[in-house]
């Protein structure tokens, strides 16, 4: 079992990346787990396929365990679920002291990560992620959220696990175009942060995309420490933390400008990462080769290059109404080499529309 | 203008009393307001009494200045008003650099504090207190909170403000039970901290009841002061903050058990100290002319010291799901002295009960 400590200024924590399965969970999180009342989060899907081992392995530890099921999917970050989720708290009889186990991929996180946020001012809180994308980056480094019907994830909070147990078992059986979402995050990791892991993954990605278990814990290994070693600079996202969203403002907004219907996040961010690495290169920060690998990786993750049909009005539109940008100037994320980047303040919309045309 | 610095461990932020008036806000808070982009949370009571002034001001510094004004009383600090506040919030354009000010009371800064804490994953927050109640009690702390259906500010967070602005003309045309409701909580703190205060209380009612506002200045300067040093020492109430519930357990069990309409706040608290008083002299900590010296200055500040009609049954029965319990026992806040309290826990409902009756 692989094992990372998170050091943030009041908190410290452990991400256990256990290739030997859940039969790590008791030794990895017993003790981390707060109170002895636990609700434990997950979705219609996950919860006929996990609930039972990690109910079992909480019994044995002594806790009480109920489980709130939610429908899967970003539907469920909503007010209203929120509001059920609270009730669900009080009728379980969770105290300042019992914890909130989320367990499954980015959705159950974020919504259970805000519940126990918030339940009685902040409560124990336990990450189990069970997605590629949850297990690569948002099970990592307390951004919880549930979205407003105008603009997602604008309601949350920043909040730090207790504990983050992963499995890469689960990986075995997730859909394609799930792994694939999670993919994107972490080849985005390589690409801002380590040049040799880049090389990594042209390596071992027949590995990986076949769910070689070994493989996977060592990918996930890698791309926790890199999200890891940013969140701990800067924990709040004021400065640093904003090198994560390399491919994102592009990837939000075309998500956004196609009804969150159309791409993935992570098929979004990886077109986005293209995007932002054309406008990189006409500065002058990148050049033709980089590109180049870069799409060869995604490709071969199975991930999405280019938009079918570029509708730009719309995306720039998007982009400007971004929640990171500070008054109405543009925030991009640029490549300046392999493994590093720059962020770029205040470009002018019309410029970004003229560069991506 | 009196001031006074609540240190944290990871901010640290400044209260103004200005006994001056609204000249003073502008000096205060200038500076102390983040970003460009204001809105201005307040009630319809408060609206026409203090927002032009404060706006005035806010437009004078530069601030882009938006209102919302919700209903008066506790019906606001629902999840329907929360989402209100963050279409608001979107409308008005806020980014993650603009800053909410909540002009009112407790419902007003409780509210308003919980989107400040939640939108965007925390903006800006100014308190503007214009209660009694608000200005010594519920603005200090950083306890935000919203209700759920079944139970009061179970939804909530510890987000400390960047200012907090206290105007005590504002207690001049205050309704007079709504003023002994602040009374209550500032008699607490002299009650759980500090005995010459109790003494400065018993020579200064006359002129506090006649809204003096040289005299309610001091008075809130103290008391300031008793919970800053309070909240200094525990942010986040793991421990010693509990102190500040003295009354507040049976308190809120009254306040329940009567459907939060026949007693307000500070009067179901202050009834909760002399009950409170009356266990800790059954158990020896206190003696007669103790109960009798605080149930003098409770009456001489308008606020009730006994039940009309107790009914012990519903009232304990409230207290075991008191949420500062954890697990089953009942836990109180006893005063052992003048100026001195104990925080026992595990007290078994049974006893308390018998202890009551």
């Amino acid at each position: 079992m692989k094992h990372i400590t998170v050091n943030l200024e009041n908190k410290s924590y452990p991400i256990y990346i256990a290739s030997e399965g859940w039969s790590q969970l008791s030794r990895a999180i017993g003790g981390k787990i707060k109170g002895n009342k636990v609700l434990v989060v997950c979705d219609e899907n996950i919860y006929p396929l996990y609930y039972n081992s990690v109910k079992s392995v909480l019994i044995s530890m002594g806790y009480r365990v109920n489980p709130a099921v939610i429908p899967p999917g970003e539907v469920s970050k909503s007010f209203d679920k929120a509001l059920e989720l609270y009730t669900h708290a009080l009728e379980a009889r969770l105290d300042r002291s019992s914890s909130i186990v989320a367990l499954g991929g980015g959705v159950v996180g974020d919504l259970a990560g805000f519940i126990a946020a918030t339940y009685m001012r902040g409560i124990g809180f336990i990450q189990i992620p069970t997605s590629l994308l949850a297990q690569v980056d948002s099970s990592i480094g307390g951004k919880v959220a549930i979205n407003h019907p105008l603009a997602k994830n604008i309601i949350g909070a920043f909040y730090q696990p207790d504990a983050v147990f992963i499995c890469p078992d689960t990986l075995v059986s997730l859909p394609s175009r799930e792994f694939a979402t999670g993919m994107a995050e972490l080849i985005k990791h390589a690409f801002i942060a380590d040049p040799d892991f880049i090389s990594w993954l042209e390596e071992n990605m027949i590995a990986l995309i076949s769910r070689d278990v070994e493989a996977l814990s060592s990918a996930i290994h890698r791309s926790c420490l890199i999200k890891t070693g940013v969140v701990e600079q800067d924990e709040k996202e004021t400065g640093l933390r904003m090198i994560l969203n390399f491919g994102h403002t592009i990837g939000h907004a075309i998500e956004a400008a196609t009804g969150y219907s159309k791409y993935t996040h992570g098929e979004a961010v990886a077109m986005g990462m293209i995007y932002e690495s054309s406008i990189a290169m006409k500065m002058g920060l990148v050049n033709q080769g980089y590109i180049n690998r870069l799409s060869d990786i995604l490709r071969r993750a199975g991930l999405p290059t280019q938009l079918d049909t570029p509708a730009w009005g719309p995306i720039v539109e998007r982009m400007i109404h971004d929640k990171k940008n500070v008054n109405q100037g543009i925030v991009l994320v640029l490549p300046t080499g392999y493994g590093k980047v720059s962020i770029i303040k205040d470009l002018n919309p019309e410029q970004v529309k003229q560069m991506l045309q």
